[in-house]
């Protein structure tokens, strides 16, 4: 899907969603883009914005019917559509993404993982299958994964990269600390956990 | 410290640090700013504004001394400097930061972690104990840590959050696909693993 949205907003999306699955009762059957901006601490135009992005605009004086957002911001993220991802590195990050519950809120799974390890050959974790790099263009034809997770060292990362990419996967989400080298069409995005810690502390 | 960096800028630094330590040998003695864009994808005009917030501009026509540069950065990071963080929530991605190798490239180490499982006290990973929430104090009193990481379920990430604040923590990070409530002197930033690959997801 291509979409029109500013990426800086796209970000925001699942945020509203967590926030807005997160009430309940009929109290908050409606909710203001007011009310949203004030939980979240953003500024209300640009809620309003945001959100116009996946939904109609809420009702003068009522606000959004909030199960009505929480469904056009579901869609809009694809949650509903079953989604396969694979997971290369299976250190310690890569089994607690295996045997993370998270993803399956965005409808994505991770169906296999791959580690060069031979030692790590045939585990299962959380009912999922390590395989050995050997395995990967049969995971790819069983699977036809467009999402892949690399939680491997970053002297691995871009080889890995390359490998995914010649592949056809589409979307990496990159938890190795190096900036990978990708071609346009393919979307990298990089959690560096520790340089977040680091970042934080620098603003302390 | 505060710093005049704006937060954007400090994000990448981080970035310029793996990518210069990634490089070796003698004909890397020498770095300029443009290869540095390039290399990264970014703009040389950005690369250069960044790294003045650090350190003195490159010379003309042969650009940064590397390991000059390098040593910039880390001191800004504060690589230099040991900080203690404690974790909350020793779950399967608890467990994995515990054992992380990356955070001591920033002069960070998790010193303790706390978990409110009675099945889990006791537990050494890495080297770090699990205590119960009961023993939080004493390990502030012990560490006086001025970061904190939330690895607990999003129901339960606001209540830890704010028994972090009241003990005095200035510098969180929160995996919890929640938005916590923090005073503003208080820096939080958020991983949500899940959104970033929903995200992803979606631009593809």
């Amino acid at each position: 899907m291509t979409r029109d949205i500013p990426e800086i907003s796209l970000q925001r999306l699942p945020v509203y969603l967590n926030y807005l699955k997160s009430l309940s009762g009929e109290e908050n059957k409606f909710i203001s883009s007011g009310a949203i901006a004030a939980a979240l601490g953003m500024g209300e135009v640009l809620v309003r914005k945001d959100l116009a992005y996946t939904s109609s605009a809420g009702r003068p004086k009522v606000g959004y019917v909030r199960a009505e957002l929480i469904a056009a911001l579901e869609e809009y993220l694809g949650c509903n559509v079953k989604k396969n991802a694979v997971l290369v590195g299976v250190g310690g990050l890569g089994r607690a993404l295996m045997s993370y519950g998270g993803f399956v809120n965005y409808g994505i799974e991770i169906v296999e993982a791959y580690d060069s390890d031979p030692a790590k050959e045939g585990m299962v974790i959380a009912g999922k299958k390590v395989c050995s790099a050997d395995e990967f263009e049969r995971g790819m034809a069983v699977y036809s994964p467009r999402l892949a997770i690399i939680a491997v060292p970053a002297s691995a990362a871009q080889s890995v990269c390359d490998m995914l990419v010649a592949a056809g996967i589409k979307g990496i989400l990159n938890f190795a600390p190096v900036q990978l080298k990708a071609p346009e069409s393919v979307a990298v995005r990089n959690i560096d956990v520790a340089a977040n810690l680091a970042i934080i502390s620098s603003m302390i």
